[in-house]
């Protein structure tokens, strides 16, 4: 799959941390490897992909296999032109957000067949997955709080769709447990910055 | 497929006429059968996909796979907020470009395969396919007198482009012989029309 680099992907719940854990993440591979690191997200993680972040977050509401479609769209334009050009020349690819998140979000909160669903997405990237995949669990009841700023459409969708959701991670990470590293996000900044250390420094010294 | 609707689709090059026989075919239906007509076009059938057919012929270059989920997306959300509607309440629906158009130009001019560019555009349109597809073949050599304005990115793909694409699809049109309609657009507006007609009058009759 990946070329030389190394490719980690963060879900889970809005609010979960995950852009901060990225960062932190980012820092201390640079820091204590001398990694060259890309933090990116999704959607929007390129120029076309911000216009497509638009549409699928503050546009007209769409119909399930539409918003899917957008969501692929934007993730093969991510890997074509920046998340595998940078694996190929040795990077480690850090996304906020990755294909398993319209697997959770559609499949678990909305009304897609899960495997068409994951074999568009798979199209759509080329077969590409991450390495590790790290899934910031946290129960949707502690959500509220954690949030700033105006909702968008997915956070206005309510308690059910995020508690589906949810499952629909679990249920994901449970059926590919060597992929899958689940960390609850309930704790401190710096607590949990220490267990996604730990489920990444086995692939660093895999790798070097 | 259809519900109570007829679905007509328009395929061919640009500067073969698409548009105004789409327009005289609405017309005659409109007159002859008092049908309600809806007359439409690829990509660009809404305001959504408005801004996607901005980004696929105007913006950035990308690469095979994103743009056929571009027009896929473009294509989902057409059918879904205007095609199948019209059709369930008996309209016919005339569109300028369908999923052949993502078939012949992606497929036949360019490097996807073409069997999985297929599985993807039906299931974007939950398997909707027209009653008839009209062909209006022209070849390519004949088209720069034809065009106006300023060339889009596709036009501007050059001749060789122009030719593989026409052969895919007359490849189409044989492989579903009761579904298309070849007609050679190198003759008068009014000839063609007629042609158009003769093609069309059989299904309508069959449907009142």
């Amino acid at each position: 799959m990946t070329a030389r680099g190394l490719f980690i992907s963060f879900e889970g719940g809005d609010g979960a941390g995950k852009s901060t854990q990225s960062r932190l993440l980012g820092q201390w591979l640079e820091e204590s490897f001398g990694a060259e690191v890309v933090r990116t997200r999704e959607p929007g993680g390129t120029s076309l992909g911000r216009t497509l972040r638009e549409l699928v977050l503050h546009g007209e509401d769409v119909e399930p296999r539409t918003e899917a479609l957008l969501y692929a769209t934007d993730r093969a334009h991510h890997v074509a032109s920046l998340i595998r050009p940078a694996l190929d020349r040795g990077a480690v690819v850090i996304t906020d957000r990755y294909l398993d998140s319209s697997l959770a979000y559609q499949a678990g909160g909305r009304e897609l067949d899960p495997t068409q669903l994951r074999e568009l997405q798979l199209w759509a990237v080329g077969g590409l997955v991450p390495d590790v995949t790290i899934l910031l669990d946290l129960d949707p009841a502690l959500l509220p709080q954690r949030l700033t700023g105006a909702p968008d459409r997915l956070e206005r969708a309510g308690d059910d769709f995020h508690r589906r959701t949810r499952d629909a991670y679990l249920a994901l990470a449970a059926a590919e447990p060597e992929r899958w590293r689940v960390i609850d996000a309930s704790g401190g900044i710096e607590e949990i910055a220490g267990q996604v250390r730990a489920a990444v420094a086995p692939l660093i010294g895999a790798r070097t």
